[in-house]
């Protein structure tokens, strides 16, 4: 049986479902002679560490009863009196994670899983790296912040994995890593890559208004809790940034030029959330409305993507054929069209569901087994 | 460097295109630390080995050298005179293929890539498995004769790839495992996996005749020399079979339902392929219109589709709705709907080209380079 051991830091919707997978997975993952064994886990204020990592791994229980404690807003620290275990606090979790590491990374091998949304995660991350530890990525943070570190992070390219980052849990960085490896130069690739934002386009088309269509996907629970976090496109930028960096780009996020559904006036510094939905958006509506019916005069849709061609990247409104795979995009599947040489006049594409804790926490899973033959 | 061994059988139209991208790919692998060694081809007749299997590998130019001759018919025993390599024909070539794999498996590791269309390569890959080889296949044929042989090949699942047996270059199977490695139980796949049939009933749609559409097909080289090898459904049967024993289905060949385009009468022992083009394919002309008609009345579109669901796996027509991704399909793209946990409502699809012997190629490159980590 090869042992994976894992360290977990994020231990939100994507943390928790993580380790809600790896308990289910238990038999599967065993007839194919694998055990996956939990040392340690954080969240923002605590890690909690098995007694002895090279020996020890958090009981099924105990995960599940992590869980649960998240899952209803109660700490991690609430756990500390669970028997065998170590606690630490604030400043000492990082200093500790890289104890870990460096036990840990040589020996038995570690794979030290970011589930958080921090940009602090990074300087552990780099040091892991050092240490020869594996790294999956489920947090955009670490690779979208400096060149330097990206190139760093990435320097053991067979040592990161990254799939949730960009569409959750669909194929996207491994079959552009595929493609790419293969010696197939991609020229252009063009995603629709917020479930949001691909909803509020598809429901343009159909003549409802933006401040309807925006409002309606709040209350669907398909908007960040202010929608101004998705209509400013930074959350597609961050994507089209780990995507453009695979494919060989040297930038930054902010060379990308990113096209905001809203302009500054009505940003969080000028209106509250609420005066933004109640007020803000309708003023929007006539400006969205003509956009749509000029796009449906070319015979076209509008979209908005992420496109990254040649040493651009953009993000933004797009006027794209009604018959490509773009075009036809209905509601909040996430979508990718890959143009290589293999993949000329007609792309790759990739479509599927790119959000939900389920799904991402599953790319997650298949990253971590995907680097097992680093193991023993 | 990390060098990965390599010994290629089948020196077709996708081995030579392999020949020449590992040649184009030198650069690109050499940044990532990697260096393809091919130490011996075959055709179907006789082995070129290098003289010393541990030290020496092929040059570039021989390589190449290989490509042309048998691009222009001759064979490669025409090389033989080529200065240090080893020449070995007929009978000898298994027994010294298996003589490389056992020297090499063990020590340096080897990748056997099977670019034939044989059935008789499955002895050699077998024993091949045994002695630590690597296996990478583009042949169908190994992967869907006896199951047993089936579960011998796959008993060491990071040993072997065979992405390129279904969708070509698609990452059809890399994306399935992922998904399964997950958790995410996969309870169907339906998918249009033959190009000539895909560009088939997409031009149905438009009112054409079933027998001017195969004709056409065949003018633009879509399909096989006799049309029937794609209409009789084989060929997709084969990567149903593929699919499915990877969802974890015990069942051969014969045990699928597979619906032939032509009846029996009108088969190759009944008349010859010119007979079958000017006489035969008009008298299913009305069959097939009635059968398209009726799927557009039901506001359906007719696909040819394998359809795998639970324990059952079929491939034939199959009325899809207009607006799924099936039913959207135009030309000769190949389309996987795959539905899971998941991706419930709306599917996980990957669309692409499905076959050329670039593509497919490519995909063999890529599954020999997700090999690395087991090499030194």
């Amino acid at each position: 049986m090869k042992s994976i051991r894992v360290l977990v830091v994020g231990c939100g919707g994507v943390g928790r479902q993580l380790l809600q997978h790896i308990v289910n997975c238990r038999h599967l993952h065993a007839k194919q002679n694998l055990a996956l064994r939990v040392v340690g886990v954080c969240d923002s204020r605590s890690l909690l560490l098995v007694d002895n990592v090279d020996e020890m791994e958090f009981s099924d229980e105990f995960l599940l009863k992590m869980c649960r404690a998240k899952s209803v807003g109660s700490p991690l620290a609430s756990l500390s009196d669970s028997g065998q275990l170590l606690v630490f606090e604030n400043l000492k979790v990082k200093e500790k994670v890289i104890d870990v590491a460096g036990l840990l990374g040589r020996s038995t091998g570690l794979v030290i899983v970011d589930c958080s949304a921090s940009f602090e995660t990074v300087e552990i991350l780099l040091q892991a790296i050092d240490l020869s530890c594996c790294i999956v990525l489920a947090n955009k943070k670490p690779l979208t912040s400096k060149m330097d570190d990206y190139e760093k992070l990435i320097s053991k390219f067979r040592h990161i994995r990254f799939e949730s980052t960009v569409g959750a849990g669909l194929p996207v960085i491994a079959s552009i890593t595929r493609v790419l490896t293969s010696g197939d130069p991609i020229y252009r690739i063009i995603g629709s890559l917020s479930g949001t934002l691909g909803y509020v386009m598809s429901e343009l088309e159909a003549g409802k208004l933006f401040s309807q269509v925006v409002n309606a996907a709040k209350g669907l629970g398909y908007t960040e809790p202010d929608p101004r976090d998705d209509l400013n496109g930074m959350d597609v930028a961050r994507k089209a940034l780990i995507i453009a960096r695979l494919l060989g780009l040297k930038i930054s996020l902010d060379e990308i030029k990113v096209e905001s559904l809203y302009p500054n006036e009505l940003g969080p510094s000028s209106m509250s959330t609420e005066e933004f939905l109640s007020r803000g958006l309708q003023s929007l509506d006539l400006y969205i409305a003509d956009k749509v019916r000029v796009a449906s005069l070319n015979g076209n849709v509008l979209r908005y993507v992420c496109m990254i061609e040649g040493s651009r990247c953009h993000v933004g409104l797009q006027e794209l054929p009604k018959d490509s795979p773009l075009g036809r995009l209905r509601g909040s599947d996430n979508v990718i069209e890959i143009y290589s040489r293999c993949y000329k006049n007609s792309p790759l594409v990739i479509q599927g569901a790119g959000a939900g804790n389920d799904t991402t926490a599953a790319g997650v899973l298949a990253d971590i087994i995907d680097l097992q033959d680093l193991f023993v």
